[in-house]
C-alpha cells in the first residue's frame, strides 16, 4: 500500500494517517467520548492479559498509563479521525492502538513508530479485535453519556415539572381537546401529565441501559474469541465494570453482540421516546404562552432576549422552539440508527460509526437542551391568572356537568344556543327551561368539576 | 346539522352515518380489533355503573349482551367507519354507543333509533368519554394482538432458530465480516446469534406491554373524571382485567394517559426492534442461500414455487424477501406512529386512529409473516455441507491463528502473498519461513479455531 | 414442488395458488390498480408480438380480450394475491399470466389449466419477464392514480384556496410569528400563501410524472432484453402510450429501470411534499378555528357532526385532523418507500410490492382526503370578522410601523411599556413622548401596513 | 432583561451574547455557509437601500465592506452561535447585524457597541426581518453548496461510472436477480445502470434548485413587506443574483416563502434521491468485491489500508461502507427536514435552523464522500476476469435462451435436473433429448445473450 508520512508531533501511526487521507469527509469527527471509552477497554485488556501471564508488567504499566491519558482526554488531539470510515470502527481502534503503543514506547524510552517494545496489534490489541472492542466502547460511551449528563438533566426536568404541578394544583383552568374549549382541569393537573410523561421516559431510558451493559469484548474477530484466552470475556467485562463503576457484564452471545447492534437501536428508541414527550410538552408551553394579546396567553415564559430584528418589543418562546427542533433532530437521528441496525451482514454490523455518532448526538442535544430548557424557561414560567380565570368563565363546555341531570341532548342544545346567541352558558341554560338558577349555580362550579388529584374518577 | 338517512338493516345511528359520508377515504377501515376491544370497555362500564347503582339491571343486561356480540365479532358489519376521521376516535366510540344502544333497545323490544330506553350517550357511554375510552380500547386491542398472535409466533421462530443452532453447532464454516472472508465459526454459532436477537426482541415486546396495561378509562373528557363516579377508574380497570384475563390496571395519571400516547410509541419501538432483527436475519439467510452456482450457496432454502416467469428452473428466497419488506413496512409505520406521538395538544393527542391502525398493521404483518417464514422457509432450511466445507479450506483468514505465534505483520505478509500468488495459506505460510509444516498443521485447525459455545473466549 | 388444488371457479393457476398459501399475510392485497395496469402491459405485448409475427392472430385476439377484461376490473376476483410475496412481483405477474391464459383458453373453447392453446409463460408472458413488466405496471398504475384522482383533487383544493384568498384579500387580520402577535396582513394574503404552497406541489407532482413515464418493458430478465425481439422496448412503450393515452416512452437504460426504483422514490417524495404542505395548512386552519370562546376563533369551520360523546354541543375540526393524520401516514409510507429504494441488488430491486402498495396508498388517501377536506371544510369556512377585527386593534406589534420613524429601540420600549402597564399601543406611544397623536394616527393604520398583493415590498 | 458582558475582541453584541449563554447546546454550530450567504444579503440590502435614498453612501460603503469580510470568511470567528436557538434564525441574523454594525462603526472610527453611527437594526437590517432574510440566506447557502461542491463531484462520479461502463461494455458476466443466478449481461451494462441512476439524480438536484432560486427577501416580518420600500423584493433579488452570479429571483408569494420551507423540503428529497442511488451502487460494489476466496469476487477494489486489527492481510470495502453510512445519514437528515417542514404555523415556519443544518450536512457529506469514493475506490476498481468468466459458464439460467425453442416447462426441467445431478447445463440439456448438441451450441452462447447496448430489446 505504499508509504505514508505521519506528523512528528502526534502519537498516531500509518493506519490512522491513511484513514485521515482517505476519509476526510464532512468535518464529522468520531466523538471523543468513544476514544475515552476505548481507553477503558485497552486498560482493562492490559490488566487481564497481564493477569493471564500474557503481557509483562512493564509493558502493562506503560499501556495502562497511556490508556489513562486517553480516558482523561489528555490525548484528545491524537484522535483526529472521521465518522465516515470503515463500518467496523477498525480505523478508530487502530488509532487507539497506535497512540497507546507509541505513548507507551515513549514512556519506556523507545522510538516512536517502531512498534517496539509495545506493538499496536500484538500488545495493545492483544486478545481483541475491532469487531468486539468497538461495540464495547460504544456501550461504555453511551452509558457514560446517559448516566453523567442525560439522566440527571431529565430528572431535573421531571422534578421541576412536578414542583410547578404541586404549586398550581388548585388553579382551575379551561381544558382543551381538539384545540377546542373543553371542561376545566387545574394547571397543576395539566403539568402533572407532563411530569408523568417525563418520568416514564426516565424509566424507559433506564430499561434500555440493560442492553447496553452487555459487552462484546472477548468475541474477537467473529464472536468465537479466537486468539483470546479462555475466560477473557468474563474478566474484561468485570474489569471494565470495576474501572468505570458501572454494572457491565459480558454479553451472553457474542454472535449477536457483534453481528447486530440491536441494544443501540433500542436505546435510541428510548431517547426517541423522550423526544416525543418533550415535543408535546414544549409545544403545549409555547401555545399556552402565545400572545400576548391575540393568543392563549395563559403562561408567561421568561423573556431571555429580544425576539425580532424588525418588530420592537417582541418576545418569542425560543427555548421551546429549540426543544422542538432538538426533538425532531432526535427522531431523524433515530431513523438513521434503526436503518443502520437492519444493515448488518453475517458476523458484523458494519454501520457502527454512524450509529454511535447519531446516538451520542441525540443524547448530547437532549441533555444540553433540557438543561437550558429548565433553567431558562420552565423554572421561570409564571401564570397569567387573570386570563386563566376569564377563560374558565367563558367556556360553554361546562354544560357537560348538566348532562347527567338533564341528558346529553338537552345539554347540547343549551351550548349551541349560547354560542349562536352570544350568551353565557348560564343565560342559555336558564332560557332552556331545563334547569333552575339554583340548580345551575350548584352544579356548574368550575372548582367542583376538576375531580381530585391526577388519577381521574 | 340537518337530517341524515341511516340504513334500516344496521344498528348504527346518525353519528356513524355522518362519519361514513364525511370520511369515506382510502378504503382504510378502523380495525375490527378496536371494536372488539371496545366491547370489553362498554361491558365493563355497564357492570361498574350498575354496581354503583347508576344503571338498572335490565338496561345493564341488555348492554352487556350487545357488548358481548361486539366482542365476539357478530356485529362486525355494524362497524363500517374509516381510519381517517376525528383524531380522538369519537366517531368510532359513537359507532359503538349507537350499535350497542340500538341492539339493546331491540333486545328490550324498543324501537331502533329512538335512543329509548337505552341511550347511546346517556347509558352506553355513561361515565365515559371518547377521550378516555378510545385509548383504553387501543391498549386492549394492542395487548390482545400481541398476546394472541405476535408473541406465540415470535417465540416459535426463536425456538426454531435455536433448534437449528443446536443441530448444527459443530459444523465449521467460514465467517465473514465486511462481507469479506474472515476466521471460522460454526453454523450453529451463527444461528445462535440470530436466535439471541429474537429472544431479546421478545423481552422488549414484553417490557413494552407494561405501558399498555395502564388504562385511561375513568379520566373522561380531560382526565379529571368529570361525570364518572368516584372509584370508576379503579373499578373499570379491574373489571376489564377480569373480563380479558389480562393484568390491566388504571393509569396513575390520566392527563398523561389522554394527552399523550407515549406507551403506544414505545410499544411500536419494540415492534420495530423486532423488525430490525428480522431484516438482518432474513438478509443473512438469503445471501447465504444465494446461488446456486455463482453465489454463497451455503444454505438450501425450501423451494416453494417457481421463481421466474422467464427463467425456467429459477428459485428465489421469496419468504426472506417478504420478511424484509415487512420489516421495512414496520419501520415506515413506526415513523408515522412516533411522529403522531409528538402531535398531541393540551388534554388530548388527536392522532389516535393513525397510531392504532399502524400499530395493529405492524403487529399483524409481523405475526403472519413470521408464521409463514418459519413454516415455509426456516424450518425446512438445509445445509450445503460440501460448499461450506470447501470455503473453510479456501479462506486465507485462518492465518489469524498464526498471529500470536509469529506476530501480526508476518502473518499479514503470508496472507497477502497467498492471495497474490494464488497459493493456499499453507503454501504461503511455509514459503515465508516463519512456520514449520508441523506448526502449521497443529495451529491452523479450523475446528480448533471456533472456540466453545456462544459466549466467546 | 408437489401438486396444489386450484378453485374451479377461478381462472388462476398453480403459481397463484401457491402464493396464496405461502403468503397469506396481514390481509394486505396487491392493489387492484396494479392488475388493471398489468392488463395494459399484456394487451400491448400481445399486439407487439403479433405485429412481429410471433403470435398468431387468433391467440392474440383471445389474449387481448382477456386483458381488456382485466383492465375493466371484470376479473378483479381472480387477482387475490397479497402484497407480501416475492419482491419482484413475479407471483402477481404469473397471476395475470395464468388468468389471461385460462380466460383466453376458455374463449377459444379449450380446457382450463392445460396451458393450451394459450400458455401463461410462452404466450401471455412472451418477450417479457416480471423484472421488466412489474415496474412497467407500477408506473402505469401510479400515473393513472395521479392523473385520474390525485391531481384533479389537488387542483380543486388550490382553486378553492385561491377563491377564498381573493374573496378575503382586503380583510385585515393580525399576523403571528413564533405563535406570537406580529404585524398585520390580510386574510386573503394568508390564504394566498397556502394556495401557492399547493400550486407548487402540483408542479412537483407533475415533474415527478416524468420519471414514471419511462417504462422498463423490453428489458426482460436482467435488462438485456433476452428473448424479446429487437425493437420490442420501443414498440411496447408506444403501444401502451396509445392504449392509455399517456405519453409513455421506453426507459433509456433498462439496467437502471430494473435494478432501481428511483423514479418511484422521487414520485413518493413529490407526494410527501404535498403532505408537508397540507399538514401546515390543516394545522393553521384548526388553530385559527380554535375556540369558540378560549381559542383564536378567527375561522368558522363547517359543523359536520357532534364532536364529543360526553361534552354536549362540542364541535371539532375533524376534517383538519383527518388531513393531518393522512399527511403523517404519507410521510411514514414515504419512509418505507425510500428505504426500499436503497435495497436493490445487482439487476433487480426486489422491494417492488412494498413500494407500489405504499405509493398507491399515499396517492389514494391524499386524493380522497383532499376531496373531503375541500367539500366538507375548506369551501364552507367562514370568517369570524368581529374577532379578527378586535385582534388587529389589540396587537402591540403595530409598533413596528413606528420603527423607521423613531428607531427600533424607542419603539421597543413603547411596546414593552404597553404590555407592562396594560395599555393600548397608542396610549403607550403617546406616553413615550416620541410620537404625537397625529403622527401615530397617520402611521399606525392597519390597512396601510399590509402592503399590496402577495409579493411583499 | 438585564445587562450582559460581551468579549472585547469580538464584534458581536448583546443579542449574540445572550444567545451564546441561553443556547450552548450540543456543540452544533450554525454552519459558516449560512453567515457567508447572509453577507450577500446584507451587502445587497445596503446597495438597494442606498439606491432608494434610504442609506447614505458613507454608511453603505462601511456596511458593504463588513459584509464582504463576512462573505470571505474573514469574520468567521465572530459567528459563534448554535443551531439550537430561536426557530426563525433571528439570533443569527442579529449576530450578523451586530457584527457588521460594529465592524462598520470601527471602519468609520466610531465606538464599538454604541450602535452609532451604524445601527444593527436600523441600518444593517433596514428593510429586512429575520423572517424574510434567514430563508434567503438558507437558499443562497444551499445553492452555493450544491453548485460549488456537490454537483461537480456527483458529475465526476457519473463520468467515472460511464468511463468504466464503456471500458467494460463487452465483458460478459452473469446477472443476478433476487441474489440468485440469472442470465448474463455485460459488466459495462451493469455499470451503465449505475451511471444512469446518478445522471437522473443530477437532473433531480438541478430541478430542485429551481425552488431554491426564489428568495423571500422583501417580505419582512410577515410577508407584507412592511417597512421595506416598494420594489425592494425585486431589487434585492436582482442584486443578490448579480453579486453571486446565480439566477436568483424574488419569490412570487412571500407568505408561502416565509410560512413554509417547502423548497428546502423538496431540495432535501433530491439529495435523498441521490443517497438512495448511491446506497444501491455502493452495496453492489462491495458485494461484487466480496471474498477474495469465499465471496462473489468479481470486482477488485483498491486496497487503501489494512482492514483488520486482528486478521492479518484482510482488506475491506471501506469506501463503500462509508458511502452506505453517508446515505443512511442523509435519509435520517431528510426525515428531520420533512418533519420540520410540516411544523410551520401561520406566518412563519420556525424550524429553520434544524432544516438548514441538516440540509448542508447532507450536501457536505455527500459531496466529500463522493469525492473520496471516486478517488479511492471507483476509479481504481479492476475486474477479476477469471472469476467473472467462470461464473458465466456455471450458471444454469442460460437455459432461458432455450425457452423460446423448447418451451418454458421443458427448459425448467433441464435446469432442475442439472442442479439435482450436479451437471453442466449442456449435459442436462442433451440428456433431456429436447435439444441437440448443435442446437445447444448455437443458442447458448453467452455473448449472444446480452443484447445490444443499454436500452433492452
Amino acid at each position: 500500500m505504499g508509504t505514508v508520512d505521519v506528523p512528528a508531533n502526534r502519537y498516531w501511526g500509518a493506519q490512522t494517517q491513511r484513514s485521515l487521507i482517505h476519509f476526510d469527509i464532512g468535518g464529522d469527527h468520531m466523538p471523543k467520548e468513544v476514544y475515552r471509552a476505548y481507553g477503558y477497554v485497552k486498560k482493562a485488556a492490559a490488566i487481564v492479559n497481564h493477569a493471564a501471564g500474557r503481557l509483562p508488567k512493564w509493558k502493562t504499566d506503560a499501556i495502562i498509563q497511556a490508556a489513562e491519558e486517553t480516558i482523561s482526554g489528555q490525548l484528545d488531539e491524537n484522535y483526529p479521525l472521521f465518522v465516515w470510515q470503515t463500518g467496523s470502527g477498525t480505523q478508530s481502534n487502530m488509532n487507539v492502538n497506535e497512540v497507546i503503543s507509541n505513548r507507551a514506547i515513549q514512556l519506556l524510552g523507545g522510538e516512536l513508530g517502531t512498534q517496539h517494545p509495545v506493538g499496536p496489534n500484538d500488545d495493545v490489541n492483544m486478545g481483541q479485535s475491532s469487531n468486539d472492542t468497538f461495540p464495547t466502547a460504544m456501550h461504555i460511551a453511551a452509558i457514560t453519556e446517559i448516566d453523567s449528563k442525560l439522566l440527571p438533566r431529565v430528572t431535573e426536568l421531571a422534578d421541576e415539572l412536578e414542583r410547578k404541578s404541586i404549586e398550581w394544583m388548585d388553579v382551575v383552568k379551561i381544558g382543551r381537546t381538539h384545540l377546542e374549549d373543553a371542561v376545566p382541569l387545574t394547571v397543576g393537573q395539566e403539568w402533572s401529565g407532563w411530569a408523568a410523561q417525563i418520568r416514564a421516559c426516565i424509566g424507559e431510558i433506564e430499561h434500555s441501559r440493560g442492553g447496553l451493559l452487555e459487552l462484546a469484548a472477548g468475541g474477537t474477530a467473529v464472536g468465537t474469541g479466537l486468539n483470546a484466552p479462555e475466560g477473557f470475556s468474563q474478566d474484561i467485562a468485570l474489569t471494565i465494570a470495576e474501572l468505570t463503576g458501572k454494572e457491565f457484564v459480558t454479553s451472553p452471545n457474542k454472535f449477536m453482540a457483534q453481528g447486530s447492534l440491536d441494544p443501540m437501536v433500542r436505546a435510541s428508541a428510548a431517547l426517541r421516546s423522550l423526544a416525543v414527550a418533550l415535543m408535546k410538552i414544549a409545544n403545549d408551553m409555547r401555545w399556552l404562552a402565545s400572545g400576548p394579546r391575540t393568543g392563549f396567553a395563559e403562561l408567561l415564559l421568561p423573556q431571555n432576549e429580544p425576539g425580532s430584528s424588525i418588530m420592537p418589543g417582541k418576545v418569542n418562546p425560543t427555548q421551546c422552539e429549540a426543544m422542538v427542533m432538538i426533538s425532531i433532530q432526535v427522531l431523524g437521528n433515530d431513523t438513521a440508527i434503526a436503518f443502520s441496525g437492519t444493515q448488518g451482514n453475517f458476523e458484523l454490523n458494519a454501520m457502527r460509526p454512524v450509529i454511535i455518532n447519531n446516538f451520542l448526538h441525540s443524547a448530547r442535544i437532549l441533555g444540553d437542551g433540557i438543561e437550558k430548557f429548565v433553567k431558562f424557561s420552565v423554572s421561570g414560567t409564571e401564570l397569567n391568572r387573570k386570563k386563566i380565570e376569564s377563560y374558565v368563565g367563558e367556556s360553554l363546555m361546562l354544560v357537560t356537568a348538566l348532562s347527567p341531570v338533564i341528558g346529553y341532548q338537552n345539554a347540547a342544545h343549551i351550548a349551541e344556543n349560547a354560542l349562536a346567541n352570544d350568551q353565557t352558558l348560564k343565560q342559555a341554560a336558564l332560557a332552556s327551561g331545563h334547569v333552575t338558577e339554583e340548580q345551575f349555580d350548584s352544579i356548574v362550579v368550575p372548582a367542583d368539576l376538576v375531580g381530585h388529584g391526577v388519577e381521574g374518577a
